[in-house]
């Protein structure tokens, strides 16, 4: 194996930043043995997939996905629509033996993602979830640190994902707000992230409880005519229990008014403790003790850290989102290349459906709920 | 009404604090038109009461509480000692026909809570918790701009109070991890402070569910001789109801470690959102909207803000502790003159009692539970 | 010596914070073997003196402050009012014999300072300058870190001060803002606090080279009636070469609309580095080394902090301006009964002095001065 | 003009820099009707260059960085290599007619950036300097604000760029630390960042006065071999007087423990204030106005600030140095095809050597400096 040929399914902005990913690959990983090549990409229209593909650099376009999914000189698609559309594609293309590489949420529900890791397993496919938030590197040595044992049992977690974008009633409901379209609100959409900041960090969640609530039943209908109910849930709030004895809170959501993408977390353990907020992405904030004089050091990342050799020559320069997408694509075509699967795989995006599916059964009857492994 | 004697119960850290309070409040309060006296102190042994007596500006001490009590020229006492001994100390001096000002957490059980409460109601005594964090300026002002509904409908509160002081599990047991002697361990030390900022911020509580957890189980006995068991919680950890349909989470913890005294909460409200952290008690975060450009204002608390002009002529000179007991000790000797309960009076305290129960309950049982009102 | 009578001259706001802190002394040094005694008061009338003494606890008041001066049970005097009026009252407090604690800054000329100066050395009387900021815990635990010699060789200091109360062009013209009451405008004022830091923390300044500037030339007259011109300095720019090799930069002004009380500095040495910001006043940030994923520690000041045990158990319950004036309060009583004075004395006072002079002639002359010593 | 051909001449971190940054362009700008192609490329040896070209995306190399220029089929050059070489190639490259685009600083003297601005004149190219972080998002917008004279008259600019990657003096010497080939060490490499910011900000300097220091005085060799003078400034600090009136003062050093790229300014001006850090340069603090409670607006950088909808739907996904080069090349390339040069063009980049020179010069004689314009 000495190539990746991508087919992509989805060109917006996801088809944008993974292109731009794939085509900056090899100047920051020189030394990379594998050639990625952007073959074709299909998108709602083959107007649209024509114009991307001049756009993002591929080679050619098909005006279908199944024509991408049913070309030899693919080996890898990159499944970027919205997540209704996931479990049907998925399922072709591990039939017809493609390398998958997924936008979350994974599925509208359990039973499909299931079913997904069921049909990769079967093709001996390699699958990934691009939960991209957990390779900033500041996360990533976040992990680091964890997985070392220097700070010893874990405690507490505390993750929050606040934005403010639905903050306004007035903004008319779109197919993030209609549970046929989206399959959930604020769940899937930003609560699974500090899922898979918690699963990455912490492992496995054992049982969950929570609170959903819609804070605006109705909106302007998105042709302007008339108002439409809103079926999802706009704040998701919950509690965690770890497999390693810790636990945990979450809050996710949109109405947080003068939040933007504060998706963040505090890691409490024995010997030290962790702080990462996104909107503060190149900054890791660490404690190593306890004493009374021991407080947190704002760490600036850089060369030293996960990655950091592949951007910069010195610390503080920054990364941005676009790094983060180079990261996750290298890690993929590296699993492609050496057989074994990135994480978090599909496997892993099983787990995390399951958690959302237990904090929906948990808020509609008030009772912890036990998420299955 | 022309002045308000004091008897103080208890001559430790809080002996100092209120006494220090008094005898300030006429210098930033001079047109306030009640005379404060330090009549008499009683304290754990008659040698400690009249050395605090000699060092806090007391006139005279007793050598037993009782006789705090029993002297006519003590309109209202200040209970400062360990909770296990609120109940008895209110009852005694409610019957008394004393004012009473006593120290948080107010009692072991709600029972107690509601009997110090009754008693008081009997005697028709003014009463007052010390929950002195809700008296901080910039909390002060960020009730005052919740209730004065600019911010519209509530949605969300987020609290914590995170420490660090007990992560070490060499440190040795002390009465604050029995629960014979405390109650128990965060829910009534710390956890309190932060049910009472959202019982003033957002109003009651109405449902409750919790987890609770003890990190280490035993420590060095304080003697050195052995080891004892750790009854007590080290992390509190819950979700929660308020009765205006808004939503919360909290988390308190001793086991954060690099975290030194973060008592903090955000709240999100329809047209804007509070960030608070007491660790840096002279600013308040607020933003005013939602719009893509919006973010938090970092507002240096000063003159213009509640008490302010009290203190300071320019803003950011800076209250710490003593400033906040100061304005506890003006608005208790306040309503002594006035007649009216300052808040949080025993009621709200019974209040806070139910959910620190409520909590218990819910964290042994697992399920939601209903606080009642 | 077992006790230090005080004799106060000015009752305005630091007349209310000295006499807080002499009343509070004794909670917080209990063991602290002199007795310190509110004996009188004058201030600008008899009216006021006598309010002053009954609000702030003086045993009795004066008509004038020579009657302060010449009573006997007077040791000490803290002269509180405005600088304009500190040359007389010293060199007769001197030549009473009287230990003398003055706000600052000093004088309105380095010749008055001078002259103040060997006045008390020929009285033999203790003497201290109110550069009260350099007594916050987290500013002399900063000292006390560069004068341990943990961090070499010290390469700059960068120091601000930046207010907004003149912002505003509409304000009213006032007593700072006219040359023959105040002597200057912001260098008087904050830049000379600056330059206390810079003195206390690096040593002595040889050579300065600065810009003065005064942005609002004329205001509407205190009365109200027309406009009054304006004849000091908004804003003061410097740099500093020290002694012991490094140099610096001050940047003060009441100019920087949104900035409240921002004094602060940053030192950076061979070995580490310092940043403090009194807005923050219960934080220091520290730098031990500079690895590539060195940062600043945010270290919240607490009981294991210079005087910190006197106010609190546990990091974090945070100190005011009140504490500091305890401090300051202590630390000159001290050097009365020791006789040995504490620092900042009129001596240091004259160096500052001097910087303040030579920053003058610089902005005049566009030169560098060399600073006398 | 419908395309621009690029010939680069260097290949180190600037050249996987631009080349990724002209190669994503058309993702981001897809309606912009100029064509970007990375047609040849230069380095050190043959061998560097073929490597460049296969791992950039270069359509072929050259041996020689006089072959780039040569070419007909090269309309632009991109000059990244030390600034030594600059005028020598610039030169060249006006000589044959090429558009420029030249990384900072300009070249080795004053001299040598009006001969090569004289020349670009001469041949009637385009020119553009890479003074990068004036094109963060948030700078960008800070000096919309400014220019819209929202905030009226400025008053004051503090700069400063602190770095710590020398403060360690076991680091052996390199090119940047002799005079010869660098022309300077602090002053070039980092103070001319911060003069590119004021005067983008804020317009012509007109006078300096500075300080220049070198720590450090000599290294190890790079071979390990004895060691070197270092014949450069480890550090710089700096007054400006701006032609608008304003005041500004610069520190600069690579000696800062703790500091890794914080480039940073305020800029207060009659009605508002802004402050900026690189390290955190997705946010932009603004206070609009000098009330008692007014304070600073942290806002997070989005789609509605300068070219936001180019990279993100929603506010706080983070912009890195990739996009800001994107930005660069983009503004570059529109110049070209427009004819109007962008800034900072060779012009601007006189201005900026002149202000270096004339610190040099101060900082040798101890005196003002007038910088001509």
């Amino acid at each position: 194996m000495t190539r990746v040929r991508f087919g992509f399914i989805g060109a917006g902005f996801m088809g944008k930043a993974h292109s731009q990913a794939c085509r900056a690959l090899k100047a920051c990983f020189p030394d990379f043995p594998v050639q990625v090549e952007l073959t074709t990409i299909a998108a709602a229209s083959a107007a649209t997939a024509e114009a991307a593909a001049e756009r993002f650099g591929f080679a050619s376009f098909e005006r279908d996905w199944r024509d991408v999914i049913a070309r030899d000189d693919v080996d890898a698609v990159s499944v970027l629509v919205a997540n209704r559309f996931h479990h049907e594609i998925v399922l072709a293309a591990a039939a017809a033996g493609k390398h998958i590489l997924c936008e979350k949420p994974m599925a509208m529900s359990v039973v499909e993602a299931e079913e997904m890791t069921a049909a990769a397993e079967r093709a001996d496919v390699r699958t990934m979830l691009c939960f991209n938030y957990r390779r900033t590197p500041a996360v990533l040595y976040a992990q680091e640190l964890l997985a070392s044992g220097a700070f010893g049992q874990p405690y507490a977690f505390r993750g929050v994902y606040l934005q403010d974008w639905l903050a306004d009633p007035g903004i008319a409901s779109n197919w993030r707000l209609r549970q046929d379209l989206a399959g959930s609100g604020t769940l899937g959409d930003i609560t699974s992230h500090v899922i898979d900041f918690a699963q990455f960090l912490l492992g496995d969640i054992e049982r969950v409880n929570g609170l959903m609530r819609t804070w605006v039943g109705e909106r302007p209908a998105p042709d302007g005519d008339g108002r439409v109910k809103v079926d999802v849930d706009d704040e998701v709030m919950c509690l965690l229990e770890f497999a390693n004895g810790a636990i945990g809170s979450i809050q996710a959501t949109r109405f947080a008014p003068g939040r933007k993408n504060f998706l963040g977390f505090e890691v409490n353990c024995e010997g030290g403790s962790l702080i990462f907020d996104y909107e503060r992405m190149n900054e890791l904030w660490i404690s190593r003790g306890h004493a009374g004089t021991q407080g947190f050091e704002r760490v600036v990342i850089g060369p030293d850290h996960p990655y950091g050799k592949r951007f910069w020559p010195i610390p503080g320069i920054g990364v941005g989102f676009h790094e983060i997408k180079m990261i996750e694509i290298h890690d993929f075509v590296r699993s492609v290349a050496t057989g074994e699967n990135a994480r978090p795989d599909f496997a892993d995006g099983v787990q995390n459906q399951r958690v959302l599916h237990a904090l929906e059964v948990s808020a509609a009857t008030g009772s912890w709920q036990r998420v299955p492994s």
